[in-house]
């Protein structure tokens, strides 16, 4: 299962791929018809990969539309060349200035968009419930984001800039609602 | 000079399409080195017409995505056929609920990317600035826009629904701005 997780924002879109490896579990019930796997390809099965994350930067003196068009193209780009299984796009954030708010609508619109244009399931998650699943609260800061998403992982190092944590998040989420990753996480939890 | 406006929505988007006759303009100079004008000729130069009006539906049942997608469709399809000089898009009505003003945010961002992917001029207009343009009160209701709509292009009867004539008074404000239906309307008032 391969999912497109995305942080919709007008200035700075964080993005993560994320990648099951159901591959690895076809393969060990077709081996434990004739003995029974080792410890390790247990931990194997249904773990999480990150295939690829960043960001999709907008210029700030570019007109809101040149934008948002940006935004719409590169996450099309991105579903052309992942063809995820599912399309997982963060809820907007309520900020205290509805006016920013208003216009993370538009951004978020383009990236919803883009998912129905291509014909993908799309799953959409408020920010709380992401850092919830990921982190086990709700109210986790994005350095705490940073590190689950890379111990989940197993990165070396955290993904920068933290839009692009969000993203894998939002990806990270959509696999655990999915279930398919539960064995690995009873296993390394 | 045609020009598109449009009064974005997630459940209904109103549209107008208003086209002043330049045509008529560049028709009176030629006639103007060889005798005067006729009153009725001078009143034309910059009359505008109403080319098409209407609205998108989306289905309340249909996800968010899908909704997005048929208005961004909707719109693109409109430029297509009309292949206006600019676009005019009415800016987020601010409702006392922000989710829906959110929600309306999602259905603007798609219309403006519709714009931007065409290559149109974009102008975008707030509410009241419209209301005041076109009725001289940036109050003003949905009635009085439907009339004034109504009177400025001469037609039998108001545009319906409401937001048809929404987006056709966003079209008008944006011609008015542009000034070439300025001499008309210091004729007919």
């Amino acid at each position: 299962m391969i999912v497109l997780g995305i942080d919709p924002g007008t200035a700075i879109t964080g993005y993560g791929v994320v990648c099951t490896s159901i591959e690895d579990r076809a393969g060990l019930v077709a081996k434990g018809a004739h003995g029974a796997p080792r410890q390790n390809e247990i931990v194997r099965q249904g773990a999480m990969r990150l295939v690829e994350c960043g960001v999709i930067r907008t210029s700030p003196r570019a007109p809101l539309a040149s934008r948002l068009q940006d935004i719409f193209e590169g996450v099309t780009e991105l579903i052309e060349r992942h063809r995820p299984d599912a399309l997982a796009v963060e809820d907007v954030f309520f900020a205290r200035n509805v006016r920013t708010t208003v216009v993370l609508g538009h951004a978020r619109g383009v990236v919803l968009l883009a998912g129905a244009r291509a014909g993908v399931t799309i799953h959409e998650y408020a920010p709380a419930l992401i850092k919830k699943t990921v982190v086990g609260r709700g109210a986790a800061t994005k350095e705490q984001v940073q590190f689950m998403v890379a111990r989940l992982l197993r990165l070396k190092s955290a993904p920068q800039p933290a839009d692009a944590a969000d993203g894998v998040a939002c990806a990270l989420t959509c696999v655990m609602f999915a279930g398919t990753a539960k064995l690995h996480l009873r296993i390394a939890g």
